[in-house]
This record gives C-alpha cells, structure tokens and sequence, in this order.
C-alpha cells in the first residue's frame, strides 16, 4: 500500500517524464540513461534520479533505466492504469476539441459525456457522444462513476458549473475557463491557462532580438578601427 | 540593455507568478509577501525570492513586494509589454476556441489570421477574421510582422505545416497536435499536452482513494480491542 506522498513538484514532473519515455519507446529505446530523460524534459538529471527514487526506480550502473518497466511504474504512480471517466460541462468549440483530443484517450481518460446549459445543444452529435443537459449530471455522475469534471464554459458561468459539479459528487475538476473558481476543501482544481506557453515562446523571441542587438553592437564594435 | 540569460526554470514560472499577481491586484493587494506568492503559485517562497531577484527585484523587508511595479517587471521581463502577432493554423475546433480565447489578447497575443488548407474553410469568419489559405502564410507573416506561429492541426499535418511556417518565416512555435516536430536550430518549439494537468489531477484522485482505505484500516484497528 503506497500511503507515502510525491512533492508537488515531482507529481508535476511525471507526466512530462511520461510523454518523453513514450516517445522513446515509439522510436525503438529499450533502456535510457537519467542524463537523456532529463535532456527530453529539460530539467537536470540529479533532479530526474531524485524524481524517480520516490517510485522505487533506481536504474542500473552503465546501464540506465528499462524504458518499458519505467513507463508502467510512473502510468502506476499517476493512478494511469485505471480509466477515468471525465465528464466536460460547456459545449463550445474548446468543449468540442477536447471532446475529440486524442491524448486524453491515450492517457486512460474517457470523455463519458459533455454537458451544456442550452437547450438548443441538447442532442448535438458529437463523435459518438450526444451533448446532454447540465441538470442531468446527478444522474450521469452516479451512472458512470465520474471522478472527474472539465470546465469549458464562459469565465461567467464557471462557478455556478464547478458548484453544481461538485453537488454531484466531483472530486477533482479542471478548470479552463479563465476565472477563479472556490471549492470544498475535499474537492482538487487545477486551472489550465493556454496562454503560459505563449508567454514562455514571446520570452525567448524578444531574447533573440536583444541577441541580435548586443550581437550586432558588438560587430560594429569589431569593425571599428581601432583608435 | 538585459543581455544575460534567466534560467529555464525560472522562465517557466514568472507566468504562473504573473497571473497571481494580477489575480491579486484586481482583488485589490498593493503589496505582497513571498510567501503569499509562493503559496498562490505552488512553489517554495526562497524559490520566489531567488527568481525574483533575476529580475532585479528584492521585496521591502516587512512590507513585501509592490504589485503593480511586480507585474510591469515581470511583463517587461517575458516581453508581454509589446503585441505580439500571433497566426493559427488550422481550423478546427482547436483552432476556434484559441482564436476566442480571451486569455491570449489579455496577454498581449494578437491572432492575426487563423489558415487552413481546406479550401471550403476559407472565407469562414471566425469573429472578426476569415480563413485564409494556408498557401498565403508567406504573405501574412512579411505584412503582419508575425514572429509565433500556433500549430492546431491534426498530428499527420503538423510537420508540414511547421516547415511551412518556418520557410515563411516564423521563429517561434506552440504545437498542440500530438506529434513531435522538427526545425531549425533557430526556430524555438513548445509543445502542449492538455492531458498533463489531467495526469496530476488523477494522481490526486487516487491518492485521495488510497488514503481513505488506509484510514478505514485505521480505524478499525483503533476499535480492536486492546489485546
């Protein structure tokens, strides 16, 4: 019985360490050193050793880590080796990308149902799911085991759809509306905001460009005869 | 003129801090702690101090931070303080809830044309946009100054499209089909997994299971008499 608790940090981690081993195994790798894992989720590799030690995974000397038995120890760490039925509130066009995003399925999460406040949407076809209304999530929660909720609404609906998700017995929600929403201590939020990778790129974009400036002052500076 | 590098890490957070920030300016805080940014931002509070201090800031001892010159430095640090011109393409369901998506323009991301190779989407209004051929990218990168391309295509589209976005002469990409993409080593690519906050989320909620069954075993063992 694992009782023991991962920092926070590390849990964050993990998912990346997956998506990269998955993508080695993709390519053939049966072992992998600590120094290429953490190269392919850019961070160092004493703090990859350090992650991997809290699930019992030490690799060999010389050798490294067996890529297949890693990916199924941190699937087990996630709880990835179980399904999870997911249930996403707001019918829109996010509603409807993740309705149909592959890597959800891949993961073990299964999108059970999408519901929406308007009447009109009640009984649109998506793939194979049709949209059903908000006031019947009591019901679809109890009947299908949904452990877990999706906001995909409006910012102005998001905790009026996260409480009614909650009264329905959600423990754990996700949270792409861009507003803040309050829930009972028992119940997990995690906030996805689409826009931190773009903050992340325009860094780097302006560091070419002062770059480019520095490089380009200092080239004048070489070409300058000198005095 | 800021020609030294911050480290990757720390670039990855100050978004995080920036939308704490601005979560607690517009509950109206004038200043701020460390540790009521780090707890705001999940990390540890000499963490926050240590990447704040790349940025030339050092909090007031007893007073804390000011939060609006915090924002401004942060902004100006990952380059938020200019617009960027941003081009999507394809358009999909992804493709559409980005272009809407408020949190972008809030940051200072302008989309500036949403394109498709579909022929039938072109000329499709998406807010105050049309779908333009993606044959065009060229042409709209060199008018509108575009220097980010985001990737919402389907995976066996997505590195076409790249090499497309690159001859055309965007230096900064955000993918989020599920492939890995290629380019040159001038060209900076972030990849987004929507399922990884799902994965952390499912951590949580097995261990939430987990810890109730230790606790039931608990409690039992409490009402054993004592032998």
């Amino acid at each position: 019985m694992r009782d023991r608790a991962i920092p926070e940090a590390t849990v964050g981690r993990l998912p990346i360490y997956l998506r990269a081993l998955i993508e080695m195994a993709e390519n053939g790798a049966a072992t992998i050193s600590s120094g290429d894992l953490a190269e392919a989720a850019g961070v160092n590799s004493a703090k990859v050793r350090k992650d991997l030690s809290y699930l019992g995974s030490y690799g060999t000397r010389g050798v490294g880590y067996d890529v297949a038995y890693l990916i199924h120890q941190v699937r087990r760490e996630l709880g990835l080796t179980q399904h999870w039925p997911v249930v996403i509130a707001g019918a829109g066009n996010l509603g409807h990308a993740l309705s149909n995003y592959k890597g959800f399925s891949e993961r073990g999460f299964r999108i059970v149902s999408l519901v929406d406040n308007e009447e009109e949407k009640v009984g649109e076809r998506i793939g194979d799911m049709a949209v059903e209304h908000i006031d019947w999530l009591p019901e679809i929660v109890r009947r299908k085991d949904v452990a877990i909720g999706v906001i995909c609404t409006p910012a102005g609906a998001a905790q009026e759809v996260a409480d009614r998700m909650v009264a329905a017995g959600i423990r754990s929600i996700l949270n792409f509306a861009p507003a803040v929403i309050s829930v009972p201590e028992h119940v997990s939020v995690r906030k996805v905001d689409l826009s931190i990778e773009l903050q992340i790129l325009a860094y780097y974009e302006q560091r070419k460009a002062v770059l480019a400036a520095v490089k380009g002052g200092r080239a004048a500076l070489d070409l300058a005869p000198v005095p």
